[in-house]
């Protein structure tokens, strides 16, 4: 047995043993994790899962140590220290061939009924050729908080501000302070824009936003946030909007903060089944974007940044506790007392 | 005084006196319309209008003879033959620079109680340097209709295949068989779409969908086309989407045949304040694009294949009337007995 995260409803998160992880497919590795972090898309589930006897194991951001491989593995083998993406993707299929490993034929979501979960001690990877990606070694520990990052927030964060087009001469607005909304003004700023606008309301969050790059900060909401964001670029609106949370309310905010020809790029995770602004991102010719980031396809890209130091999204890892201390992580992540906590085996 | 097309509530149009269009502004054009349309959007408010005294101007697509010119027009003169894109802009704010005329910082529509609309024998035009653009001379009349179209449907169905991305490699579907949907389709096929479905259920319209690229129609609606389309498309759906009917069925349709990474173009004007499928095209990073379509833009694109017969789009123009006739073409088109109509003064 393995000791591992395992949710039974709203508020109710246990460690507890689980079957030990081992190789199942060919295809298969198994990792023996040695950071992994708590998700602000893990608090959906703890805010109101219905209970359930079976429960469902957590987490889907780990690095780790492979310990084996099955068979037909080629591009990782036992002794590498290994990043998985919050998806797990073939990296062959035609999906994952344009870069969308999160919408692979094959592939699929870490935890629940089936599969292990980051939020614990080992996990069966499976497609591992198509999923983990090999960290170079000989680094100290200081880098793994923003190596773990490329999982799933500072992925996120980049896919957004990709989608929304933001760059050098765009002003970009970004609504939602969480460990996402703090990437992507961090990915702005790196893909070149100078004005950043963090829509956000808590003081530690902005702090860490200003640090990231953002130069205004709106603390307002709704109509208030609107209209002060159309104060802060001419009357216009911002050209790359970041949506980062997933609420109706935020999402109309972003959606209304565009300017005409603008691009909205959506990575909250919509808690609502209709889209808010329909008709005025009509009228102004608005493209809304986004969708699960593709993070396996954007390490490329991001792994040189972190590991000489340009970036540090590890920052937004605010609290560092061991396998124990998970459920009150989570308690403290939604009661905001922390960005996002990551575990330390 | 002049005769015009003047609607008072839904199904009320009238042809009555209005006062004679004339110069105002320095930046205006006086132009004695040759050909006009009526157009489905004329149909929303001929089907939902409440009474108004006042009375609306209508038509918003025409071509004409330059009559006079305010003193500081430039690009047109009197004897030009000019054809008038559905709103007017400056052409120098910061959006027409961008090719977005359609958010023209000093533009406008056409018609209302304000201005001169297209379905009445002279119009003043305002900002007529960014406005209209002169055609070519000495050719006969029948170019007439496909020219009429870059006015609104051509450059509206183009919008809907540019922003969806259609082109060489992708599957192209079109909801909606107007006038609308039937120039998307021969937008798409003019950008290189080999494969390209049409989504609709009127047999002419259907008959010149296929004629001008069409390869397969889907005439199921709701769920069924869905499935239809899918199973047209290997399960995956269709890389570009172009929504051109904009009710909440079509575009949640439209929505869900986009296969992952795909995109939408929506230019069906939405009759809904709320979008629907905002979780699935998040799951499915799906891009969803347009508006009102900057049809002065492409012009310059389009104008050379019509005028040397490489696309017909005025083969949409399916019956002609005189001004007398028009109260008569928007039931015509209320009813479906006609695709779309042209006035001919």
């Amino acid at each position: 047995m393995m000791r591992a995260t395992v949710m039974y409803g709203a508020g109710y998160v246990r460690i507890e043993s689980v079957p030990e992880a081992r190789i199942v497919e060919r295809t298969d590795a198994l990792v023996i994790v040695t950071h992994a972090c708590i998700c602000g898309s893990d608090l959906w589930p703890y805010r109101k899962l219905e209970h359930t006897d079976t429960g469902l194991r957590m987490g889907h951001e780990f690095i780790g140590v492979v310990e084996d491989v099955g068979a037909d593995v080629r591009s990782v083998k036992r002794g590498d220290v290994v990043v998985a993406p919050f998806m797990w993707s073939d990296g062959t299929c035609e999906f994952c061939e344009q870069g969308l490993q999160t919408s692979c034929l094959h592939g699929g979501f870490w935890g629940g009924t089936e599969l292990d979960g980051g939020q614990g001690e080992a996990v069966r990877v499976p497609q591992a050729d198509g999923t983990l990606v090999a960290l170079p070694l000989g680094r100290g520990d200081s880098l793994m908080p923003s190596l773990l990052t490329l999982s799933d927030v500072m992925g996120t964060g980049h896919h957004a501000a990709v989608v929304a087009r933001a760059g050098a001469g765009r002003i970009v607005a970004v609504v939602g302070d969480g460990a996402v909304g703090l990437c992507g003004v961090l990915a702005a700023r790196r893909l070149g824009a100078e004005q950043i606008i963090l829509l956000g309301r808590h003081a530690d969050r902005i702090a860490l936003g200003r640090e990231f790059g953002a130069t205004d900060v709106v603390s307002e909401r709704g109509e208030e946030a609107i209209e002060r964001v159309l104060e802060l670029t001419g009357g216009l609106g911002a050209h790359s909007v970041l949506e980062c949370v997933g609420y109706e309310e935020s999402t109309n905010t972003a959606l209304r903060i565009a300017r005409p020809g603008g691009a909205v790029g959506r990575v909250g995770v919509p808690q609502d089944a209709a889209m808010p602004a329909a008709q005025s991102t009509f009228r102004k010719n608005i493209t809304i974007a986004g969708g699960p980031a593709p993070v396996r396809a954007y390490m490329a890209e991001l792994l040189p940044d972190v590991m000489e130091g340009r970036i540090e999204p590890g920052r937004v890892l605010d609290r560092v506790t061991d396998l124990d201390g998970v459920p009150d992580g989570y308690r403290a992540m939604n009661e905001r007392e922390a960005i996002k906590v990551m575990i330390s085996f």
